[in-house]
Formats: structure tokens, C-alpha cells, sequence
């Protein structure tokens, strides 16, 4: 390949997004060298933002403070992986990146979705993912299988009214609408099997061209 | 008082701006209620994002990180100090605030002004000092003065290069000319007491009616 690519997975808690990952990694390396990371955190400085973001006794933390937060570390951790990777031809598979601080912070906590953006290309340098794909599913389910399966690993954002996490919800759908380019929807409901293979053939007819190349 | 006053204090490193603070202390207080404070910190959250901006191992920390963490923890310490006591309407003095990030990630690294602006006025809901005093001092004999007074405690922006801070300086009179009608600038080279004496009738000239209210 000549550049690399950018995908990135979106989703609600609970959606299911790292087992996918995971099971999408094995698929792409058939195409060339991948790189799977996640936000906040990938790099040691991109780490230590993420500490103070989900630091169960920051309950003082105020909602602009942690959009900044997070777009901090979006930032840095842009500079230190994704773009190395993406000189170098790889296949970025990033778990959480723009469209989690627009449908977290802007929907979710109320903060104008226009700020965000500006924070985002500020942040980015503009650079958009290639394609995103957003797993949907209810709040509550979503919650619910968190509860069953990470126990008592809680952090501050787990802490949250289940309302948040409709807004949040409610966000994604609204950003899936607008850049239906680039985003497309899978239903997370499914048997993890169905959502994998859904999440590929996706991957194919998108990008399937340019993994040839 | 009806409402409270905010007195920003701003400089190149070493121009003694801390001196000046504890100096002018007693003396605000005879007309009120003062808060001393300082950025980057203040505050829990906003100390531990110190801790993040200011390790001596983060040498990777990209410019525009840096710039997101600086403003976070102005939000964070906004929010938990400076309104608060403004609202209580006390004299709030506080060491580094907006023009700091103007001088330091604009100037000094390089970083567009007009961005800079934007997240100050994002993170401070655009709320801007009744006054700033400017301590002025040349590059060389600031960094002499740190090095002979703080001796072995050094942080990472001590490390960099003369030339970013001789940028620093120039961004500072730059902001000096541009907002007269804010900005004092006080001759730092002069003795401590000169010095406290000039930012004392600063203070008293420009604030001197909203003191005695």
C-alpha cells in the first residue's frame, strides 16, 4: 500500500468493540502490517491524561476540562502511533477517536458539538478515518453486559446516569447521519459471530480497493 | 465589594513574580477578602495535570498536548477557585493565567496565536482580567536569577533552550502592545522593593475606585 488507512470503531459501553477488534485483526494483517490502539491512552504521556480522566475521585471534574483532556490525548497519541503508522503504509485500527468526544462530550454532557469539532481538527490536523465503523445497541444491554463481564473493574465514566448514556447514544445516530460516508451502523445485538462478519464484509466493500493495492 | 476583581501576574521565568505576590498580599487584603493561586495547579485535578505537563521524562509531549493540557487545567482551576471567590467578590491575584499560554505555546512554540485565543476563551468563558501586571526582565539575567535561587529543582520547561525563551519575551511585549488598556508592564530588573512598590501603584492608580467600593 502507498498510505495507510484509518479505521476507527465507535460504539456505546458494553457494544462489544474490543472483542470485534480483535477478531478483525487476523483478517486485515492478510492485507499488510496492522496496528490496533485505542483512546484515551496508546502512548506513555496519552496514559498518564487517561489516569486523571478516570480517576474515581475526580467526581469535581468539570465538563470542558475533560473534553480537553481528552482531546490532549487524541493529540499526542495521533503524533506518537497513528501517523508514524500511517507514513509507513499501515493498517490503523483505532478504538475510540473523533466521533466518541462529539457524541460523549458534546451529546452526552451538553457541550455545543461545534466546539468539539474545532478541538477535533485541532487536535487531528484535520485527518479523518477512512471509514468508522459504529456499533449500535441499547443503553441498557450495552450496561448490562459490562456489569456481567468486567465486574468490579468500574472507572468514573461507568459512574454515569444511564441517561448520559442515551444522549450519548442518541449522539452517535445523529453523526452517522450526518457523514453517512463515512460511518456505517452494525447492529451489536447480534450473536457476536454475526456482528464479526458483518463488521468484515463491511470492511470489504468499503475498503476492499485499496487493501488490494 | 459587588463583584469581585481579578489581577492576573505574568512573566518570563525568574522575573519574581512570587516575591511580588506575597509583597502585595497584606496590602490588597486591607481592602478585602484575597486569593492568592497559580497556574498551572491550584487545585487537585489541575495538579495532577501539572504533574503531566511539567515531568522532566516527558520530553515527547507534543506542542499542541502541551497547549490542550495548559488550558484544561485553566478550566479545572476556573472553575474550582477563580469564579467562586469572584462570585464571594474577592481580589483574586492570580501567577500565570491567560497570556501565559499566548507567550509560552503561541509565541514560544510556535502555535497560532488565534488558536491559542480560542481555547483561552473556551476554557475561561471568555472572562478576562480587570488587570495584568507584566514583570519584564531579560532572558539571561531571569534564568540566572532560577538557577542561583532554586538550585537543583529543575522541571522540564527549565531545560529549554534560551532562544524559546528570548520568543516568550518578545510574545509578551507583543501582548503588551496589543492590550494597553490590560496590561502594566513593571520593570523587573529593578531592586524587589522598587519592584513591589511600582505594582502597588499600578494597583492603586488603575483599581483604586473598585478597591474602595
Amino acid at each position: 500500500m502507498a498510505k495507510g488507512i484509518v479505521i476507527s470503531v465507535e460504539g456505546p459501553e458494553g457494544a462489544g468493540k474490543t472483542s470485534v477488534v480483535k477478531a478483525l485483526l487476523p483478517r486485515l494483517e492478510a492485507y499488510g502490517e496492522v496496528l490496533t490502539t485505542r483512546e484515551p491512552g496508546g502512548v506513555p504521556i496519552a496514559e498518564k491524561i487517561r489516569e486523571v480522566i478516570l480517576n474515581p475521585e475526580h467526581t469535581t471534574m468539570d465538563d470542558k476540562t475533560e473534553l480537553l483532556l481528552y482531546v490532549a490525548a487524541r493529540r499526542q497519541h495521533l503524533k506518537e502511533r497513528i501517523l508514524p503508522a500511517l507514513e509507513e503504509g499501515q493498517i490503523i485500527l483505532v478504538d475510540r477517536f473523533i466521533d466518541s468526544s462529539v457524541a460523549y462530550q458534546g451529546y452526552g454532557r451538553g457541550l455545543a458539538p461545534s466546539d468539539v469539532h474545532w478541538l477535533n481538527r485541532f487536535a487531528t490536523d484535520g485527518l479523518v478515518p477512512d471509514l468508522t465503523l459504529y456499533f449500535d445497541i441499547d443503553v441498557r444491554e450495552g450496561l448490562s453486559r459490562i456489569a456481567r463481564f468486567r465486574g468490579h473493574e468500574v472507572n468514573r465514566l461507568d459512574l454515569e446516569s444511564v441517561s448520559l448514556h442515551e444522549r450519548v447514544r442518541e449522539g452517535y445516530l445523529a453523526i452517522l447521519e450526518e457523514n453517512p460516508e463515512r460511518l456505517v451502523k452494525i447492529d451489536a445485538s447480534q450473536p457476536l459471530e454475526t456482528v464479526i462478519a458483518d463488521a468484515w464484509s463491511v470492511i470489504e466493500s468499503t475498503l476492499g480497493e485499496r487493501l488490494n493495492d
